[in-house]
């Protein structure tokens, strides 16, 4: 089969690859229909040291189970399923806990000699526990809406229920990525009604407004800082939803929570260590959130998607085939598409 | 009056003051029973720089009401009242949330012309919001537990609530100080059942074994991380309780927590950041805490300590008067004493 693969920064190909197989009884091979590139497929992207024989790449995708090992109870030949962005067994005590990405059996894609999502066919270890059944038929137009419960949607609702987003609380939004703007959704979802978002670019802010943003900031550092506590009467929003990953986000992120809030980061930290001094201990922030263990969100989030109340897929702008991947790479990176979907 | 001032480091002194008067219609003037030595006064008596004039000090008191400004509702000359350990009108938006510290009008003890709590009076800013009533005669024997309603046994509370201690939940406290121990206490009352001390003076880990610790842990630094993790089957606890405020303690409560567990820290913190990378983003690691406030929790706290169900004032292992305040601040920073009352 045909798959993607990252030989180093700037460098992606999609190239033949070995036919998936069933390897434990508790896998299964899944086509894939949709797929598509992640924020954090951006890092590697932008920084991997080249190497000779190339990495697969690729965490979500939708596709259609063809053939499933001994023991995946549930799960049938046709199947259209849906996979959160890391596998597991769904049974041990993190999965439990709706730690999925902490299971004690499962592990990423594209690692150890498991496929990578952007490509036609996946080998899905511990399938029971990692598939999502989706009842509709693959054609649908929700298509784009379901995908992104594998991940950008399911991360930007982590990041507003550890955040604590409610009614009662207001917030505000870093990033217009689309993490960001699925964080917006996330938190008018939970029902916040004051959401401010701190982004600049103007589809992506427009975007926002649909999803629920209430208010736009374009400036950032210490000016966006001030506007947002302008906004704010003085005092920041009870809720901070960092979803870029970067030092001056998280830093502004500090700036903008009000006493006694809480800052809850999704963007994968290219740092290493948060200011948490004196000042921050007098204010009682709490730092929390971290990677999404989306499959522990997905059969709540579903229904929602199936009735077309949230419309998360509107973060995809560009559709490629298997052999668009590379400029579906470029686009993103370069900021002309938000978020590609990709159709093998 | 005699009240204690703080020269610079090591230099403690009790000397003359000007009486203090009514200068608000919401202020009282408490005659104080008993007060103590926090902590985190032995910072300013370990670093502070050397001073002409010497500044106030102490935070924790209960006392008797003596006199009364013309808006002071519900408290009268006589009344025998405990002082959480910042004031606050106890009305306005955060302090309805039950974050006291951060009161739009309240502020410091010793600071600003309000007098510290190691003196023979003060007067109460904003009295009706910040004094507690306490139904008993001021020379019950319990007065000492009372007396850490003012700050330590609050503290130690804080810190286990606002890491989501509750039976389900296995602990590890980090610092055998009376805040540690407080916290042992008060996650045990939360109903943890698990608790883990870190801490090696054998008097103080005795007490915390008496307060509810399940297991004490005397090694430190990774042999210290490496024990607790061998005590949880490798996973660390739910929740991490850091009373120690030194860079070394919050590493290690890193260290120690299970993956999508809670770190708070009450010890106030003498480092500029924390340790928040790549790694315990994929750890899903919430860090909250911060400076208690007590004054939420006093009258949750008042019943079980009235009825004798716990005993918080344990903590306190030497009385001084007033003259013996410089040797108090000597023994507690020469871990002589776990924590000394006052009793001017």
């Amino acid at each position: 089969m045909r798959a993607t693969l990252i030989y180093g920064a700037g460098d992606v190909r999609v190239e033949d690859v070995p036919d998936p197989k069933l390897i434990e009884p508790t896998d299964a091979i899944v086509r894939v229909t949709h797929a598509c590139i992640c924020g954090s497929d951006l890092w590697p992207y932008g920084s991997k040291e080249q190497t000779e024989h190339g990495d697969r790449i690729g965490h979500e995708f939708i596709g259609i189970v063809e053939e499933t090992g001994s023991d995946v109870p549930g799960l049938t030949k046709g199947d259209l399923v849906v996979a959160p962005f890391v596998w597991a067994d769904n049974t041990c005590d993190f999965c439990r806990e709706g730690l999925q990405t902490s299971c004690r059996h499962g592990g990423s894609w594209a690692r150890n000699g498991v496929d990578g999502g952007q490509g036609e066919a996946v080998r899905v270890p511990l399938a029971s526990g990692t598939l999502v059944k989706l009842p509709v038929s693959q054609d649908a137009a929700i298509m784009p809406s379901l995908l992104t419960l594998s991940d950008v949607f399911s991360t930007g609702h982590h990041c507003a229920v550890t955040a604590g987003v409610s009614a009662r609380t207001s917030v505000t939004v870093i990033g217009d990525g689309a993490v960001g703007l699925s964080a917006v959704l996330a938190a008018r979802r939970l029902g916040a009604e004051r959401i401010i978002l701190m982004g600049r670019h103007k589809a992506r802010t427009d975007l926002s407004r649909e999803f629920g943003a209430t208010d736009v900031v374009a400036e950032r550092g210490e000016e966006g800082i001030e506007k947002v506590r302008e906004l704010t009467g003085g005092d920041g929003t009870h809720a901070v939803l960092e979803c870029v990953g970067l030092r001056p986000a998280i830093e502004t992120a500090f700036g903008v929570v009000r006493n006694g809030g809480t800052v809850s980061r999704v963007g994968a930290p290219q740092y290493p260590d948060v200011p948490a001094d004196f000042g921050v201990f007098l204010r009682n922030i709490t730092l929390t959130g971290g990677v999404a263990p989306a499959r522990a969100y997905i059969e709540e989030l579903l229904p929602d998607v199936l009735d077309g109340r949230i419309e998360p897929g509107k973060v995809f702008d560009r559709t490629v085939d298997l052999d668009g991947v590379p400029d579906g790479y470029r686009a993103m990176a370069g900021r002309d598409a938000l978020k590609v979907m990709i159709t093998p």
